[in-house]
């Protein structure tokens, strides 16, 4: 089966566990409306790719911990559309989850979401306990505190966040525990494949700060220019469009450079370009495309 | 140690670690206000008398499991604090996390601990991967959808919830995954424990009801009447004042007798009781005190 086919089955069949019959109906649909349909799975591809690139002995383990930072990133969406943060009332180009369900249920869909990541991973690796073990952590910490997604959100909550410290929180976290995650579930060496998740978390983060800056509306699926609004870091606003033009161009090619010998290498290689350059804004980048 | 001065240690430090340097220091700061200082740590409590009651071989995983517990409650009391929830301004006494540090980082606190509670759990099971492997899928299911507290609390969002279901998800779940858990962390059959948690359950939401519904403010320390205000299932609402106080008594009795043939067996039938009935309205208990 294609990796993008078994990443929405995996999410597919766990979420479904949320609708069981005796359960609150309303809280499983804003699951699932917050999880399909999804974006680019970037993440989830990633951790699947390194998976296979590390020999893939276990298929499930992988999808597994795919799915686990796939609904940890989702979770992370629900929250920070909510009033208190974003309050961004569409999410891809749909209406995000508080504004279909409301604020609670929406708070209740993401703290669920964050407890399935973790039900999921262990259901999807009973059977190999010591690998599970190695997982479970290096997961944790890159959603929690002091140095994963929610530590990254809350520097929004400091005054001048260190940007570097802010962008490795929210955004890189999430992409090294994709491909370490990928590599321990595929039965390689996970601190082989950190720079290739810090390079690519740091590409994301100045392909959605160009985003944010400067693409239109039309080109984005949620409301451009709050960066600048709310005195958040952000590469564009500091190094000017062509500096962050360039600068990402010079991480994607960073992170191609990340990647360790290995198994299909220049396959992965291509992969993670591509991933790369899907969120630029594309008029910007068709030179590097 | 003594299990009261094991659990405060067990949390102190799994809070350390949420405030290294490098990390967001307001956020550390909330989340140490959410956790300190504690309630009755009602549930860690039991769940180390569970594992001593097994047996006790491996206190450490016990002392971890026990803290996974009361991080996920504690979360759940700042996310029902919120202002899209009961809005309330004090727990215990002080002022609740999002009147002292705002909605958003007390929203991003209880992520945190929600996954700092499985952070914890596996540091404290790394040495014996085959019990977190069979502790993480218990305690996430009593905390997510379709039957764990985040499913408690979106019953609140539905009309007409099914009280029998309500109950279960919102105070239930908690307390059986603290005695199976302490079953398992102890090298017990938390099949066993499961009654004792339930009945224990059933207990605190009656006294918890009957709080709410008729203790002097002074001797609860939320603010009282919410239910009726906002339409929640109450035992004291449904069976009367004297009523609840027959349920109560005859729920804590059918804990005791939950209680499996043990080592310590009347210690922790000691214990059992008078946890049930720390929650209670002292004066409409004193016949059964």
């Amino acid at each position: 089966m294609e990796a993008s086919a078994r990443i929405e089955q995996t999410l597919e069949l766990a979420v479904q566990r949320t609708a069981a019959e005796n359960g609150p109906p309303r809280l499983a649909a804003a699951i699932r409306h917050a999880v399909f349909p999804g974006g680019a799975r970037v993440r989830p591809m990633l951790c699947l790719a390194v998976a296979e690139a590390c020999g893939g002995d276990d298929p499930a383990i992988a999808d597994g911990a795919a799915a686990a930072i796939e609904f940890l990133h989702c979770a992370s969406l629900v929250h920070d559309d909510l009033p208190c943060f974003d309050d961004s009332a569409v999410r891809r180009g749909q209406p995000s989850v508080h504004a279909l369900f409301g604020a609670p249920l929406a708070l209740l869909a993401g703290d669920a979401m964050i407890v399935l990541a973790f039900e999921s991973l262990s259901i999807a690796s009973a059977h190999r306990p010591a690998r599970l073990a190695a997982l479970l952590p290096l997961i944790a910490r890159s959603a929690g505190a002091p140095y994963g997604l929610c530590a990254g959100q809350a520097w929004e909550s400091e005054t001048s966040p260190p940007p570097e410290q802010y962008r490795c929180a929210k955004t890189g976290a999430l992409f090294v525990a994709a491909t370490m995650a990928g590599a321990l579930a595929g039965g390689g060496d996970p601190a082989r494949w950190r720079a290739l998740g810090y390079r690519l978390g740091e590409a994301y983060q100045v392909a959605d700060d160009l985003l944010d800056a400067v693409a239109a509306a039309s080109e984005s699926d949620k409301p451009v220019g709050r960066d600048a609004a709310l005195g958040r870091p952000n590469a564009a606003l500091e190094l000017g469009v062509a500096g962050a033009v360039e600068r990402l161009q010079s991480l994607i090619a960073a992170a191609g450079d990340a990647i360790p010998p290995c198994r299909g290498e220049s396959a992965l290689r291509d992969l993670v370009r591509a991933q790369a350059l899907r969120l630029a804004p594309k008029h910007l980048l068709h030179h590097a495309a």
